[in-house]
């Protein structure tokens, strides 16, 4: 049993929704999630900039004695990975691995659609990992770099003709060739899951990489001896680094009403800050 | 006369528009441009944070001898001018003033919009400086989130479905209104230009911030004698907080492609960096 808490980040608060799902499969964790909201996004950047924010996102976190660290963001999961895991050495969880192994067990077809930012798709990851698991996959990958900023406006009602708009630009392709699972790349598009479901009707499976990672998450931290106390009342405490005030306001609609959580402005750079946490 | 370079900043390569105008109207002087490209956008991020970014990059700007500086960020220009100008002792130009005075001189009805980021509208910057100069204007104001996502995605055809859509849904109000004259608010904007136009008509008179600004800089570097030798031929060297590569895509297309321009990626908080240029 371990009772420390599991680290997980993003580049805004896009994050959330992973923590949502890790809450819900495993309420007696601590939670520590840190949303990068003074630089956000990420997935228009370039590859070294993204090492280099997830390299110093990581190091915040590491202060508070995490046992675990999930990278609740397609872009840094994608692009960053392996430098994370150099660096560190603790239990580091991309969403893309679990994502990949969903989408490889859901689809009949083996037509497999991938959806995320500029910098994932750009990266091949999640291509690259389809085909390692599904040799015969036949995959199409598709940048959607407006879906973040419509979502960090709060755009994501399927009757919102912009939404709609886009997704139909966005998804057209991959409805036409056929993909039976789309998986939702970027922990910002489970917001739009409705509007998505919407445009692709019931034949498109949708994989939400965030879900998929608290599962795996709770397997392999009950394998590793590493799972909380059993009965024991788990906590979320949330840092950002702008905004704590606008985080109120939105990150309730990212995490669930259902979820509380503590949060705080943060300079990641201060080496003082948040050491009482720890 | 004095041959040192002006300091251009913006958040990101929208600011370029206004270093068009600039070189445009001032082709002898030496411009030194620092797009924030690594923390871009400003406009949907807190004042605290604005303001320190901008002492940032004005910090980064100062150490290339600079006579004077130009904001060509409406974000910064609305938010952060005061403290900039507490904090540095050269003069410093924002964007807002001179569109605003040119918004008073072309008004015919007093009914003037403005468009800009989240934090520029919520600043209420232009509303205030509107009425010190008209007192009986009517002012109409609109935050437009999603248009800096939309031209850094490289959107502004006015064919664009999206580009049309999201304009007439921003732009909508402020024709009810019945203004005469619009303010395109930040320097993104000019490049939506012809789609702004093709929703507004031929009845509202568009403001572009960055080509007035220049105007005003060119007037006031004589008047304190501070403007480079005539016939001398300038130059224009930009540096970038991520990513050269893309502002060699992108760059132009807001420079103009009759500009050349030498582009650095540099590190702002690295003080050894640029010296040379100083």
């Amino acid at each position: 049993m371990d009772n420390r808490p599991i680290g997980i980040f993003d580049s805004g608060l896009g994050g959330l929704t992973a923590v949502k799902e890790t809450v819900r499969r495993l309420p007696g964790e601590n939670i520590i999630f840190f949303g990068d909201t003074g630089r956000v996004p990420y997935g228009t950047r370039s590859a070294p900039t993204i090492i280099r924010y997830a390299l110093e996102d990581m190091r915040f976190l590491k202060r508070f004695d995490i046992k675990a660290a999930v990278v609740a963001c397609g872009t840094v999961s994608t692009t960053a990975l392996p430098q994370l895991r150099e660096n560190f050495s603790l239990p580091i969880y991309g969403v893309t691995e679990a994502a990949v192994a969903a989408a490889v067990r859901e689809t009949r077809s083996g037509r497999i659609g991938v959806i995320g930012t500029n910098a994932s798709i750009r990266s091949g990851t999640y291509e690259r990992l389809l085909r390692q698991r599904l040799p015969d996959a036949a995959v199409i990958s598709r940048p959607c770099p407006l879906l973040v900023p419509l979502v960090e406006d709060g755009r994501f009602d399927p009757e919102d003709p912009v939404v709609r708009l886009l997704l139909c630009e966005y998804l057209t392709p991959i409805l036409e060739f056929g993909a039976d699972t789309l998986i939702l790349g970027c922990t910002h598009y489970p917001l739009l899951r409705a509007a998505v479901s919407a445009v692709c009707g019931n034949g498109v499976t949708l994989i939400d990489p965030g879900r998929e990672t608290a599962e795996v998450l709770a397997r392999e931290l009950a394998a590793d001896g590493l799972a909380a106390d059993p009965g024991r009342r788990g906590s979320v405490s949330c840092y950002v680094s702008d905004d704590a005030q606008s985080f109120s306001r939105f990150g309730g609609m990212f995490l669930g009403a259902d979820i509380t959580a503590t949060v705080s402005l943060c300079d990641i750079f201060d080496e003082t800050a948040a050491k009482h946490e720890g």
